[in-house]
């Protein structure tokens, strides 16, 4: 993956030396310059945070026995389950912090293909923690709390493999926020999702973020002004889940979608959903340049010229799940 | 206000002068700052136009005997009824006048909480006075008509109060556009929508500005390329409307919400309206960055920490819906 | 015509050199100054191709026996159909040449007021040919294949004339793009639509360009990392395509949207069409005032004065279909 990422670079400074070239397109490539280099240092970020992570998860054990998020690995599937109904999952920095070095790690791990949000109880998580938002806090813990929540809501989408949430029960502020940025989200019949800010006095602006890209504007306004609940079905006609289930199938049909998401080259997935969310950000035209270079480069990896192989060959691929390029005859 | 206005501009001006900042995040500071410096001066701008609407209200009294837009107050709800049936409520350059002046006064005045667009008949509106555009007004008045619309579209979006949208009957061309950039819409089963344009050979290129940010492309460019009229429950399929409901209850339905707005703190309410519309224009890194910001400022005024703590202590909030930052102790 | 992007390009060169101007707004004239002249040499560009097509187009027939794309002009609706059964209409090389071809010629000829893309037998269109996408015929032309693939994809939005997809059977990656990208899109009860590149390791990333601009998120991630397909009303709800109708039906439904758009004036419509697609690219306030500016030169061509002139006097409105300007008296 380090020779991709050295010729994406090159590539991008070569457009880049081109004098004429328009103010837009000189933006884009700094983005994928910079992602580039943010991306080399993310096994860098993975092992710093790992300490932190131990010693976050032991002062919580300590404090209440038990870790905040459950990990459980099937296959290529891990269940990451929310462990603190008596405080209705809440977001809490210890929470946003377990969440974080759990998406970090599993981006890492090659074994893990997709990623599984889930929860027990009647809250599939009640957003931050207030009693972490009071003065007594103050302003610089503020900024924190919300940094790392933005942390976790981009993770979802920046790391390579796909995060769906499993939504039972209520999901509120920033855990409606986080439903919102999932790749898939699978809802109960039963699920509802609010955004109740305004009924504390602290306007939902950063779950905005995640809903007004998830729902039409109408729908994601009026949740806001009112922090009224909506229901499953609301939230399935909105765009905010992909598919509203009765409870008992719930998880027959997340599984449905992660054991396809099993069955496809990590690589080619990882490469996909990269393009997809760097895409959506910028006109259409950009956003063809740099899919058609993806795609070309997506043709260059042992598991693109062995899926179309294999298609041709009337055959089942076998997929390395690495970015490897072909090999040259 | 005034020093959270300060407070902002200095934290652009702080991150305008790190040399390492990409464009981006420039552009956005730099809006910032000339958003803050274009409210500062909205109050001068109100007076202004006072004495303008006053003028534009006599002379519209002599000529019809009654104002454009009747004003109703009820609690912190002001109803503003277009009150010209016989032209079908059209967007005169006087109407559009009245509309402006309303929208300033109701952003400014801190006893209403929220606006309610309304009408009487057939016709919600039908957009533009045709008779003010033909080659005998002339270029410059067209250019005024438009810039005035503009103007009325975008303070429905940029004043502090919510703006909700009452429709019965036929919303069409910038009835239409007006509706789409309310922040709330209720209809009535049996209004219609429809951008005509074409049909008189004005295509409906403004309407479709927010049309397009309302509702799906192809329900946009068919609406646009056609002019058939859609139903109210394909208005509301499509996300144009919030809420469809009998026509003998839409006063009932819209007034669950105003009151609802009418029960949460103004200045929080103003603070996340705006935040909402500023971000949904940035990519999702830039938007969060800002939303991170104003969740943090949201905490440091009264009504922020008075919503949370009447939350940790089980009582209800006491908002002084103003912005005075917490007391220092 | 030639006037009309005088006057335009010499706008922009005014706006531009005002110093104090923000980059937002250079950047959008630069834009309407670069799209002026690429269209100034659109007829250059259709010539060009002239020839180049019917080298194709006689290759294609000597290796087939037919053309791959055939042709059916009735009044102002110009029907292109897929006419590669055996290969399920693949968008190989030389069926994107013969599109690209039809979409210019379309777009140039004043006789054709919209186009419609339509096919026989069980597949609408299978997206590119798997064999063109092998080692075998390597990086070049891979990145042949998908520059000519997006300029497809954008000449169905860049053209003056709408174009519509008529779908009956599968649509599938580049196909399911094509539907994607359409002004209209009427499906059969029948239909389905897929990004499935997933399953052959060629994840659909330039498919996904015009799918994330189509569909809520959620129902284009769910498409792209399973590539399971979705019938006709799941994509009539998510605004995949406009309607969906028996299959018995298609026709009857499309031709009542054609003939709607050749009642209207060619002109009227090219204008209203080329801001819609510039402006959804932009922040709400630059898109304003593009969109302003539109609708004022609009006014000032003889078919902007005849629709409303026809509508005052309750008459039938008789279009120029060109760009003139209104007299000067």
């Amino acid at each position: 993956m380090a020779s991709l990422r050295r010729t994406l670079t090159a590539v991008c400074r070569a457009i880049q030396q081109q004098a004429d070239m328009p103010a837009r397109v000189h933006c884009a490539t700094r983005y994928l310059m910079n992602s580039s280099n943010r991306r080399l240092s993310y096994s860098t970020q993975v092992n710093l945070s790992k300490s932190l992570f131990r010693r976050t998860l032991t002062t919580q054990a300590q404090a209440e026995g038990a870790p905040l998020v459950l990990r459980r690995d099937e296959g290529g599937i891990r269940w990451l389950k929310f462990n603190n109904e008596r405080k209705r999952n809440a977001l809490s920095l210890a929470m946003l912090d377990c969440l974080k070095q759990e998406l970090m790690e599993g981006g890492e791990d090659e074994k893990v293909r997709v990623l599984i949000l889930t929860s027990e109880g009647p809250a599939f998580s009640s957003g931050h923690d207030l009693s972490e938002l009071t003065s007594a806090t103050g302003h610089e813990y503020h900024k924190k709390v919300f940094r790392r929540c933005t942390e976790v809501m981009t993770l979802v989408q920046d790391i390579p493999v796909p995060v769906m949430a499993e939504v039972r029960g209520l999901a509120t502020a920033a855990g409606c926020q986080l439903v919102a940025s999932c790749d898939v989200a699978i809802a109960a019949e039963t699920a509802r999702f609010a955004t109740p800010g305004v009924n504390i006095g602290l306007f939902c602006s950063t779950p905005g973020v995640a809903l007004a890209r998830a729902v039409p504007r109408k729908v994601a306004m009026e949740m806001l002004l009112t922090g009224f609940p909506i229901s499953a079905s609301e939230a399935f006609r909105a765009g905010l889940v992909s598919k509203v289930v009765p409870e008992d199938k719930v998880e027959e049909e997340t599984l449905k979608i992660a054991r396809k998401i099993c069955d496809t080259s990590r690589s080619v997935t990882a490469i996909g959903k990269a393009c997809f969310y760097n895409q959506i950000m910028w006109d259409r035209n950009t956003a063809y340049r740099h899919a058609e270079d993806v795609m070309v480069s997506n043709l260059q990896i042992k598991d693109g010229q062995e899926g179309i192989g294999a298609f041709l060959q009337k055959r089942h691929p076998v997929w390395t799940h690495n970015e490897d390029p072909v090999d040259k005859e």
